[in-house]
């Protein structure tokens, strides 16, 4: 009979950088007792999601299970850990417990879906525990680009985990508690069985820079601006929204937040106590009252998201505000890989407006909130696992992690979703697959990725869609001519007659020619005339459009 | 009456990176003879035209005046700049110009649809010149990433101009003519009224390097290989594909292209003799029987596109071969802003099959081929034109580039497409704003980008696609039930029941409400349907679908 082991699930997060979901066990193989370490989402793109609201990751494994399931422990309050909270809880209802900003963010997540808010459970810092079943899982502060970021410590019989959550090594981040470097080492005792550690910037080979060298550029940028100062940055960079406001209030500006979660952020910061002294702000109206010169915008937006501040300002006015000739407009922030288009066209809308664009690529404005190559080093020689596994990030930055242990003489496992790692093993390693995946909020419905949905969406984009109907009376004969209505198609051919001229026209000849096996029945007779539109589309027009076909048949 | 003036209007690529096209005309106001400098396209994606083929700059304008237009000058072979030739050529029936390599890629687009190849005439470079009407005009060799490109020299009765054509200054580009500062000085004599100077790279501060510095560290990458080499770049860039061959070759492997259009430049480029020594190369189907460790493949698709050989590769097999574990696979190109999804993907998709990728980051294996800041102010300051007018860029690269000028003390004019300046004038200055745009190649159907068509395809990808079938009887009465289907859309929302069911209830009791006056009148029936099922769906999927409305009546 097999003993107890401590096994390790990414659910997601492991194979792209969004929607973590890792969960831990401990037991007999089937009986474990369960921990998941935060349930966050990912973000959509015409590409492969079009329509989409939000992408969370598929957790019908633990929701099975969810009887096993002890608790759910979030790390941070980005939306990548945090956001897929309320969208998945009923399935899983087990208690939250988060630090006292992320807990305050996720209870608003919670309350807005109507689940109970107490559910979501706030515990203190390390050396406290919080104990889940077998688990003892303990907050330890680490620096990173929101407040209150923790690792965890997760004791359990079968050995200690530490799993590092997103971080960088900081020793003044300006808002909440610098790394400490004493705290980190100490908890290599008792011995660590395994490291969890983030592997965003494992390809940035330089050291990492701390949030508290930025704010000397960021002013001297600020005093020698003209007209408006306008500025974007994550909202939940609560250090950097206060380096952008302070610099403004330096160089004589009225500050002016602009964009709900840039209000809701630096609100719950300050009910959470973590943020202290933040300058005074005006609400947009109020601005009218000001001149351009002495007023600082920091508004939402900095990926270029349509509907945020930033991209409405490029489109001419948000709030009443309007920019123009002599204003500057600042990205304190990185284009996220994807966005680059999105970001593009707002700095030519600026450029079109005569605002100067000011971006990230001095480096002077903007640093990143993940460790870089040389720190994930010493995060590893400080806690000294017996095994690293690389967690947030794609397949490439989860290779390169491994590789980068290994060529340090340090065991690493590439687990990436889906992948069941035994950690008490001998030599920690994959004992099962499990089928992972994701699921879309679309609009108010959850779907499945593979369910061909959004499938269906993508080839209407590429391929237009002609609808066709048909009529036969009782005896199986076409009633008058079938009829046809395109979208998203040229509207005419080669031809140059209308599309739809030809493709009825072609239709009705296809019927004419039909034999009563096709007649009375729907599919042959669907499946005919689908390859008639997309036949006839395609010399005329070149393309196969998606087709659906209405047959109508009159009973006597 | 108005004298004869100067005149320059960009059709395309001044706003853009892409879809060049630049028209010059000297006459009376009105009367002008023309020339087109450049016809190019430019490439969609799925965020604004999804399932466009190309996209081509909209040449109404010109075509309104086909017969003012002289002659098309084509600067070099990349598609941004000749790639519209054929495909617009029927509405400018004027003779297209370029030196060899370039007029033999233009031939075989010509030759493709359908028209006489003789319209391309070879043209032979700087000092000798084309006459077209007022024009004389002078391809001037200038370094850039692609056999033979050049810049132009422009006489008019009203004054000279210099077209920079895309640009850097390589003393040696490995392929083609090194850039020759005496040549380019020598052009300032005598004066030039105009220098249109490529923009693409104004930001970039440092100097720009030569294409000759990569070869050193291409081939120590290939050398300290072991399995497969395989590696991209874009398949215009003659010299690099010539570097990476050779690297191979020194290190004891045989080449395979691999890809249409690799083989393809390369074919030209030999045919018309600016290719000498390439090394030999072998089918794919010959690979087989060499060891891996010997092969190098040259392989299309730098940029993700999804159905070039590294995507082809990366899904796992081309042409029957297969890379795995040990290969290197080599981006020896730079990532295109907007193309980062599809390039990360094929990353991780080689990351899975255990394959190395090297790509730019390192800044060793690819150099621009666009002059930088610094190169600019240098050929500003050979050409000492009267006006600098900043040409291929999106708005931030001219606006930026008219103040580099002006921050030297040179004259600048910021003309994106559409404008119209008169160069002649004391002081050049816009005189007319003309109606610019895009046309999309659809299959093989031209469609204005502003048609609605694809805005159509977009509403249907973000908001799914419900069908609705109703059958009205010689009564203006319902004859039976409406009838749904639904395209993109989650089957079932809230209620638990199937979306069409609920649809079909919905529109049913709208039906069984209708007066007479909505149910003899489609235009009424049709908008009460439409907002009873966008509503309906609202209510049960959180989504507003759009909506194709069948209304069937049928007569007695």
């Amino acid at each position: 009979m097999s003993s107890e082991r401590l096994i390790y699930l990414p659910l997601g997060g492991a194979g792209e950088i969004g929607m973590n979901a890792y969960v831990y066990g401990v037991g007999k193989p089937g009986k474990e007792r369960y921990i998941l370490v935060d349930l966050g989402v990912t973000f959509p793109d015409m590409d492969g999601s079009p329509g989409v609201d939000l992408i969370l990751p598929d957790i019908q494994w633990l929701s099975d299970r969810r009887d096993q399931l002890e608790a759910i422990f979030i790390t941070h309050a980005h939306e990548d850990h945090v956001g897929a909270v309320a969208h998945h809880w009923n399935k899983l209802g087990a208690p939250v417990y988060a630090r006292a900003f992320t807990a305050n963010i996720a209870r608003r997540k919670m309350d807005e879906h109507g689940h109970p808010e107490n559910v979501v459970r706030t515990a203190s810092a390390w050396p406290e525990t919080v104990a889940a079943g077998p688990f003892q899982v303990g907050f330890v502060p680490i620096s990173h680009s929101i407040p209150e970021s923790s690792g965890l410590v997760i004791d359990t019989p079968k050995g200690r985990i530490v799993h590092s959550g997103d971080f960088k090594m900081d020793a003044d981040p300006v808002v909440g508690e610098p790394f400490d470097p004493e705290v980190w080492s100490a908890l290599s005792t008792p011995e660590v069985t395994a490291l969890m550690c983030d592997s965003t910037n494992v390809f940035n080979t330089h050291a990492g820079r701390s949030e508290s060298t930025l704010a000397g550029d960021i002013e001297a940028l600020v005093a020698g601006a003209k007209g408006m100062f306008v500025t974007t940055t994550f909202a939940s960079n609560v250090a950097r929204v206060k380096t952008l406001a302070e610099a403004g209030q330096r160089a004589g500006r009225t500050v002016c937040l602009l964009g709900r979660a840039m209000r809701r952020m630096i609100e719950a910061s300050v009910e959470t106590g973590v943020l202290k002294g933040f300058p005074k702000t005006i609400s947009p109206e109020d601005t009218k009252e000001i001149p351009r010169e002495n007023l600082m915008l920091i508004v939402t937006g900095s990926q270029g998201e349509r509907r945020a501040a930033s991209a409405q300002l490029a489109q001419g006015k948000y709030r009443g505000i309007v920019l123009k000739q002599g204003d500057t407009f600042l990205f304190s922030s990185k284009t996220i890989p994807g966005n680059e288009r999105g970001v593009n066209k707002i700095i030519n809308q600026f450029s079109e407006l005569g605002v100067d664009v000011v971006d990230d690529s001095s480096s002077l404005y903007h640093v990143s909130g993940h460790a870089n190559r040389p720190d994930l080093e010493k995060l590893h020689k400080m806690v000294k696992p017996k095994v690293v596994v690389p967690m947030h990030g794609e397949h490439r930055h989860l290779r390169e992690h491994v590789k980068l242990c290994n060529s340090n003489g340090m065991c690493a496992v590439l687990a990436p979703n889906g992948t069941m790692v035994d950690l008490s093993a001998e030599t920690p390693s994959v004992v099962d697959y499990v089928e992972t995946g994701r699921v879309y909020l679309d609009g108010t419905s959850q779907i499945g990725a593979l369910d061909g949905i959004v499938r269906d969406r993508i080839r209407m984009a590429l391929n237009g869609h002609v609808t066709v109907n048909v009529i036969l009376d009782d005896r199986d004969e076409p009633l008058g001519e079938p009829w046809c209505e395109i979208k998203g198609l040229a509207e005419e051919g080669h031809s140059r007659a209308p599309l739809v001229d030809v493709l009825e026209e072609d239709l009705n000849q296809f019927l004419g020619r039909a034999n009563e096996r096709t007649l009375i029945d729907d599919n042959k007779l669907e499946e005919g005339m689908r390859r008639v539109v997309r036949q006839s589309a395609m010399a005329e027009i070149g393309k196969k459009p998606e087709v659906t076909i209405i047959i109508s048949r009159l009973s006597a």
